[in-house]
């Protein structure tokens, strides 16, 4: 089963937003990080042609969005609302980072449909608003200035969401050389380097040591060990021809 | 000392983009997220107006961005070069993510300046740029629309970059009440339920095990167990009032 397949249980929720190019920007962070519900509360009215612009690709998002004159109406079949705030110390006691919050969140997925809600442009949710949130995100940012443009809020959610249902990331994970591999490559090595007279014969430790180091840093994996022990070969044929 | 203070030795290089409103928007999102070096590389040249239109406050960034003809004079002056890639088959056993490479590089910024270098628009990268990098990050996203805009790629990784130095997130962490105090809360719970008579006084259990479950979850800290034991004692008082 495709392990995103459940972010289809997750609204992303804008209320009204004033730049339609938002819309149109958010709905392709969505489609980047596997989301496609899209609500809408109170969306300004020539949002079309401009938002579906910045789409790039995911106006379908925009086309399937629904629509709400309410947010109370938006999200009254969603088991857990989520608002995003940046106005972390009055309800400080209460606030995840998204990171936290893609963590808890991806379980209920499977049986419950989730709203994670943004605010207009600069002043974000109002307090009506707030108080039909059950829990609150805020992103953590540079104190100096923290005020993201709405669609780049919405991509860090989104981002977190879909790392959070990447748990084993195989895609990126390298399989590294088994240590008895290893073993061998670095036996190789030393037999090598005597043999060239770069390492001493019977005190090889202390180089050896620093090698190994190095090697281990760099996290060879088969291709890689096999490809070093290509050069200590021709390196060794190399010397024992011209000795 | 301020943990992100070390971030001012990242460079964000943006090689060849083509729309000046992507720079502004990259340039928005690095001080967000506590970056201050960009690197322009063949940057359009009407970029002044509409790249700081979009940078909403981040102007700065913009006026004191370095410009090179090429990347490799971009780089010249640092010790790691971190490339972005959406083609992941290619190159793909030395491609970390965003997240793996924020933990990596972290340790090695009060020492070397790093660059993470980003692709004009539509092709990313080509080959002659990617070999300049030592290594290559690939954003984790959707298998059926992995293309993301410009600023929002500048977005994720910034973000991975300052949550690394967020380690102990302590400005949203929660001190969660005792056990002793939350083991008097329940006590006092059960106390009070016997005496509205809602938990039967001789076999208790059961339902003190779904209440305990119940407030489990919700990971009380003192002001909770206050705030419900303060529920408690009002309702006890009511009770006694009405026998």
């Amino acid at each position: 089963m495709n392990p995103t397949k459940n972010l289809d249980s997750i609204s992303i929720v804008l209320v009204n937003t004033k730049t339609p190019g938002n819309i149109g920007a958010a709905a392709r962070c969505m489609m980047n990080m596997g989301l496609s519900r899209l609500v809408l509360v109170r969306p300004p009215l020539d949002r079309n042609n401009e938002a579906t612009k910045l789409a790039a690709g995911a106006e379908e998002i925009i086309l399937k969005a629904s629509q709400f004159d309410t947010l109370k109406e938006a999200v009254s079949d969603h088991s857990l609302v989520l608002g995003t705030s940046r106005h972390t110390s009055r309800h400080r006691r209460n606030i995840r980072t998204p990171r936290q919050m893609a963590e808890q969140t991806l379980p209920l997925l499977s049986s419950n449909k989730v709203a994670v809600v943004f605010g207009r442009e600069v002043n974000g949710l109002d307090n009506e608003d707030l108080a039909l949130c059950h829990e609150l995100i805020s992103i953590p940012a540079s104190a100096a200035f923290p005020s993201l443009n709405l669609s780049h809020a919405v991509m860090v959610v989104a981002y977190e969401l879909f790392m959070a249902t990447q748990e084993e990331l195989p895609f990126f994970e390298r399989t590294l050389a088994p240590a008895a591999e290893l073993e061998n490559f670095f036996e190789h090595l030393q037999k090598s380097l005597v043999e060239i007279g770069f390492v001493d014969k019977v005190h090889p430790e202390h180089m050896m040591f620093s090698l190994r180091q190095l090697f281990g840093r760099a996290r060879l994996d088969s291709r890689d060990v096999s490809i070093l022990r290509g050069v200590l070969s021709h390196m060794q044929r190399a010397a024992k021809t011209k000795g």
